[in-house]
């Protein structure tokens, strides 16, 4: 449809997540006709993102060193692992500023129907973590949906023979939330897991 | 947030259009953990684009060389020019494959609020096409909104000097639409639009 190089950028651009033809259409515009946009420095960050950036050996979290930020701070917590999905989920936790443990990210949940399974997942990276007997609780904060469910489920049965504690995040109406907006499954969770407040 | 460099590539394609910060963590994970991404192939398109796209010296819109291929083919009517606000407009006017002619690419309308009034426009490039006495008739195809109105009727009377035949896009209800669902504004163009199609 386009001169060549304009129609091969938007076919990069529609092949990222989230981005469908007319937005593809949209940015690459953008970047043709706004002069002020600095084309270069983008293509920089992209080439160094998958130069510099790893897997951190320790917790499977996104970094530029073998070890990453939080797993290097001697500040944390390290009797606390956290166990996430992703390493989004991570950044989500640390933007609560409540917790100061460390983390572990599995890199995605158990999905039969998606052909993931527990071997594919960094799972095997989590015992060894707990076999100091430093870490007193591991902490699953997997999705509340049926993949995350599972996962924690999974996990729960695994972590059972090492002794260790093993909590889940609450699930339960949102903060902020419309009792009545709720759907039924979150409210008879926030039903179940109701805390007694008085007497 | 994130370590260095992903948090530079999620501020850098947060500055694209349409990409809020949710969505520009979750390119720029995908990018950090899909392996198969050719990120290099992007990286290497967006310089491309900078370097190589300018814009056509007849009508205006996106080229890699001096004069862009519609202006180039010979086998495009010369006696119409059909005038659009953005290459883009360019692109879907093309896929309709119902229109034989030249372009005209504004880059933009007139939008007093925004700043933009006819000298921020490629009008001054519009004249000098039509002095050869060749071009019979000029359509103008800018969006049918208020911005796009005032600068038909702008270059309507412009063109009426010229002694060239102006026409402007049909308004009405969209094909496929549902009548109920027009707005009142469409809907009373559809009326003033209306065609006898019997007796």
């Amino acid at each position: 449809m386009y001169d060549g190089v304009v129609q091969e950028l938007i076919d990069e651009l529609g092949r990222l997540p989230g981005v469908g033809p007319k937005s593809a259409q949209r940015i690459a515009f953008h970047i043709v006709q706004t002069q002020t946009f600095d084309v270069s420095r983008l293509a920089k960050v992209l080439l160094e993102v998958r130069e510099r950036v790893r897997f951190c050996e320790q917790c499977g979290n996104v970094s530029e060193s073998e070890v990453c930020n939080i797993c290097a701070d001697p500040n944390r917590d390290r009797t606390l692992i956290c166990v996430v999905e992703e390493p989004k989920d991570v950044a989500a936790i640390e933007r609560t500023r409540s917790y100061e443990g460390l983390y572990h990210v599995l890199g995605g949940a158990i999905s039969p129907i998606d052909g993931i399974g527990p071997d594919q997942l960094n799972i095997r990276g989590l015992m060894p973590r707990l076999e100091t007997g430093e870490v007193v609780e591991v902490i699953i904060a997997t999705d509340p949906n049926l993949e995350g469910d599972a996962t924690a489920s999974y996990l729960s049965r695994l972590l059972a023979a090492v002794g260790v504690q093993v909590s889940r995040l609450a699930s339960g109406l949102p903060v902020g939330g419309d009792l009545e907006y709720a759907d039924e499954v979150t409210l008879g969770r926030a039903f179940a897991g109701r805390r007694i407040i008085g007497q």
